[in-house]
């Protein structure tokens, strides 16, 4: 039997001894109270390893083998309702049948209570089968974990310190019926006139007379929209002054909405209506839908007015599931490459025994491990920060020595998070276009053909530096960060960037060495950012020391106007931190395990001259282009004007 | 009316003053001594700009307009037969009624006399509509012109040099077949186990008792293979022995098929049966065809033995035709993200005036006049050298002073065309891949969609890269002719890189100074990939003065098997030289037109620091995995052994 899990020593590595299971399982099973929990991380390790082997199975023998036929019979429309083809809804019987759609929830609510982090390594397993099949799925289970975390944010879940359980949650009836009835549920974010845009969202929420909040208004690009319950953005401050700030994103709300309920006779009753699905490149097993609603009622979560950070919640998590299903599609893409250059010859001998092919290969197998390693981290954090917080919330932790040293590490998982989520995003959707471009090409005109699958990944991979934000959104997020962390801080950021510099020339590890080198590089691109900004901003201060800039000037940032010269060089940027991120990463791992040294140095390998370049980009080039475009601004400005 | 050649300035610029006309003019209308030709070359310039406005308004009305429909329809087969669809049937008679099949062809054969360079210009403007309409296009005329250019090749054709006329030539009925009845042509070169690897060719060809050449085999991903007349690589020699330089490349030979024949009574007798098209990514208006031969009768063109000299001859004018083809649809990238990026707004602005976007969207614009300066050159050098040769070897110089002069320079005509065409290949079907990338990240989530154009683009252009010789290809092509070439004439080669150096340093225009340290870093990766290759075979040669290398090594090269550093960086090296040939070219324009000089610098910003990458990654990286192939060489060796 085939197993996409067994196959791979790289993902064993981290379930077997790459991962620090003990505070994940610790936080997973409520600090061990938990009646039915695991007191022993390894028992649990045990059951997330079998899961894992369940679907390693699955992917390889049920779904990979009905991947092509997804694809070729797509999604479709029939009286409103959307159709899944025969392959396709066998796929999702038997995920079913294996009850995954529960996998993360608590026991309590019929799940398994597995970390966020399985859940995430499962996704690289069925993404390696079919990515469009795990976009789907990730909108059954994923959809019910976070209608258990929105109420427990906004106080409507409670539980037992002493048991370690839930006692009630507000959305019980909508999760159990994801966890067994096949329905699923959906993010309904895009209008027409607003993508990576949120501001100008007009989808619009108001209270009835009997004060049902009802929705009216579009949603586009809708994944998976033909679900049964869907989280809503919409408006639900008036605001026509474009200054007010309602006007933007803090006038927007969270909302739960049916979108249908079917009737004992049978029949059914929709209150949102499916206008049509995209024709897509690819991801033809995923439904993207257009919808309508039209007074459709709807449960508020949260607050008014907190939409835009509920909707940040569900969209972190989501673009770190991107994150592994991009991993999956990569994996596919050197799979297959890798297979057909050891068995096709030319010259006398396999094509990947010739260099640049064997070369492309081996990118392939590296970047792949960083993508993981940056990827596992990444869930790590996440999963950590928000169990931590969950648990303080419900009062987990009464000694007030331990609740501080929580709260310290919750800030720590989070930061952490925050930093690598959109690095991850960037870099796995990013490098899954690239690899099964790849793919193609080492198959030369077969690749071409709908015979061999690599066009397929191609058309599938496209979307991911596009959907839940794209590539471009991702960029300016780790670039801002970056910059105003540094803004913020400067002393912390010089002392930092003098130690790096110190370690990179003097440390006895050469593989250390190497690793600050990396770092400091960044840090210099990151320095050379802010100077130029701020001389962009205060031609008078350049030259001034680092150190005086934020008494003076951190009050009056705005992003849109000041940080052009770092917009411009955003992407760079964020290759730069992303190389950086992995080798920390991995430098990390070959500490603690030197069987990973030799992927350090074959990562450094090919992100040293890519640091210089990038740095050589920043400090360099640009210029010109920013003239042209203020150029073209001012004319503009005296066009209005005239 | 719209038009594609009056919307662009740049390709305006070639026509109107960037090309010297008069030469081609003159070796286009034999000297001026053709009756009917042009005797002045604005007149002549005239009807190519007429031609050109033509083809431009044709592409733009009536080809870009169907461009989607022809994608979804595709062709089909019927009855053994390929079927057009409607709108490209359409598309196909308005190019037949507009007389454009025999643009290239001389007047006394139908023909308007056109030179190739504007045959190659027009490329890119039906490109740009519909590349696979292109495609399809070029094997009528282009096949014309070859049997052509083959007759006069193997001296079957005769030319009057008094009359400049061609007065007989042997394959005129099939080029007037092309030229009237929508006949057209193909190539069959590639096999089930022979794509780039043409040693490995098995389709054999054998004389019956009557002398007539019969062939018989396999041909695979034949592009318009439903054409009439089929140039035919086969095997015409007996050799079991695999060291006999007869069972690879010398053992081929070149014919010319005919593979149907239309009855009085309109029934089609077949000699080359079309087995199945194959389905593919994109390129839906082209059909590629399996072909099996069975006996089928053929002339043999040339000599026996010459079949892959001939192909080369063919393959280069159809790379040059894939660099203006990838040109068209890099223009249509280009132009369709525009147009969406000034009128989609985001955060307060139209997306064009992103730094991100603006970047993305100047260096698509610097890029594609780029490739249009390179893939110019490298036409009129072509074009310059193959009608130059034709006029000697047909008598037309007879005082012996004129004709040396002329020898040379079609010797170095030949020498840029040659240096030129896989830079051209690559850089602009890379370019193409990249582009249509860029445009669909532009249009964010509708660019995903069938509904903009965006992702036809990206189908399309995913094959351009691999056919006619994969980029892996081209770059060993580049590398080998580079470095061998500095090796004959080591002396040569260190006096060019002394003067460069000197001139990077000192020359008083910063322009020609930016130029000449773009060519320095250039020479730098060769000395040095030249120096390991060296190194790794004599390691005792290390240090020693290069203009010793020659004697003791030249014979002794063997590029399979030496050049192992040199191959695994040849594409690197190849980006390198795509871009020192690109800058040098504009360099001399900017010379004779100062306007140009802002496009120059604009390539230059780019180029800099992608010179300083390349370099730094072909003098630093790949020892690793070159002493891993070498160890998996080795143990397979021992395997054998054992």
């Amino acid at each position: 039997m085939a197993s996409f899990y067994t196959d791979n020593e790289d993902l064993a590595y981290y379930v077997d001894k790459g991962i620090d299971w003990a505070p994940i399982v610790a936080l997973t099973e409520f600090f061990h109270r938990s009646p039915d929990g695991f007191d022993d991380a390894a028992d649990a390790v045990e059951m997330y390893r079998d899961i894992l082997a369940l679907v390693g199975e699955l992917s390889a023998d049920e779904i990979a083998p009905r991947a092509a036929e997804i694809d070729r019979q797509g999604v479709t429309m029939k009286d409103g309702e959307v159709v899944f083809s025969k392959p396709l809804q066998e796929v999702f019987d038997k995920i079913a049948a294996l009850e995954l759609h529960g996998m993360t929830l608590p026991r309590e609510l019929g799940g398994q209570n597995c970390p966020l982090t399985v859940f995430y390594l499962m996704s690289e397993l069925i993404a390696r089968a079919d990515i469009s099949v795990m976009t789907h799925n990730s909108f059954h289970g994923a959809i019910a974990m976070a209608m258990l975390v929105y109420s427990l944010n906004e106080g409507t879940t409670t539980l037992d310190p002493e048991k370690g359980v839930i006692t009630e949650t507000r959305f019980a009836e909508q999760i159990e019926a994801i966890r067994t009835s096949g329905a699923w549920g959906a993010m309904d974010i895009t209008e027409p006139n607003a993508g990576s845009d949120m501001a100008r969202l007009q989808c619009v929420a108001k209270q009835d007379d009997e004060g049902t909040w009802r929705l009216t208004g579009s949603k586009i690009f809708i994944t998976s929209g033909h679900g049964r319950y869907h989280f809503v953005i919409a408006r639900t401050e008036d605001a026509k002054d474009p200054d007010d700030p309602m006007s933007g994103l803090a006038g927007l709300s969270m909302f739960l909405a049916e979108a249908y309920r079917d009737n004992e006779d049978g029949t059914r009753e929709r209150f949102i209506t499916i206008d049509r699905l995209e024709e897509k490149l690819g991801h033809h097993g995923s439904a993207t839908a257009s919808l309508t609603f039209d007074g459709t009622p709807a449960l508020l979560v949260g607050e008014r007015g907190e939409g835009f950070e509920y909707m940040l919640t569900l969209m972190n998590n989501a673009r770190i599931g991107v994150g592994f299903e991009a991993l999956g599609l990569c994996e596919s893409a050197y799979r297959m490459a890798k297979a057909y250059a050891e068995e096709r010859v030319s010259m006398g001998k396999p094509i990947g025994r010739h260099e640049m092919i064997a070369d492309y290969l081996e990118e392939m197998r590296t970047d792949i491990q960083a993508i993981r390693a940056l990827g596992v981290t990444c869930a790590i954090n996440e999963e950590k920060s928000q169990k931590t917080k969950m648990l303080l919330d419900a009062g987990f932790v009464t000694d007030e020595a331990e609740r501080r040293e929580h709260e310290a590490n919750a800030k720590r998982f989070a930061r952490h998070a925050r930093r690598l989520t959109p690095l991850l995003k960037y870099l796995a959707s990013e490098k899954s276009v690239e690899m099964a471009r790849r793919c193609i090409q080492i198959h030369g005109g077969v690749g071409y053909t709908k015979e061999y699958g690599g066009e397929k990944l191609l058309r599938d991979a496209m979307v991911l530096p596009i959907y839940e934000g794209t590539s471009q959104i991702q960029s300016l997020m780790v670039m801002k960060d970056a910059l105003l962390g540094a803004l913020k801080n400067p002393r912390r950021f010089a002392r930092r960037f003098a130690q790096t510099k110190w370690r990179a020339a003097s440390s006895r590890d050469a593989l250390e060495r190497r690793v600050a080198k990396i770092s400091s590089l960044a840090m210099s691109s990151q320095q050379h950012l802010l100077t130029k900004t701020a001389a962009d901003k205060f031609v008078a201060l350049r030259g001034q020391p680092i150190q005086e800039w934020p008494d003076r000037f951190l009050k009056r940032w705005d992003p849109k106007q000041d940080f052009s010269y770092a917009m411009l060089h955003a992407e760079r940027l964020t290759q730069q931190l992303a190389d950086e991120a992995v080798v920390k990463i991995l430098f990390e791992q070959a500490k603690k395990h030197p069987e990973r040294r030799e992927l350090l140095e074959r990562y450094l390998d090919r992100a040293e001259p890519r640091a210089r370049f990038l740095h050589d980009q920043i400090t360099t080039t640009g210029a010109r282009l920013l003239e042209k475009l203020e150029r073209d601004e001012a004319a503009d400005a005296t066009q209005r004007a005239g």
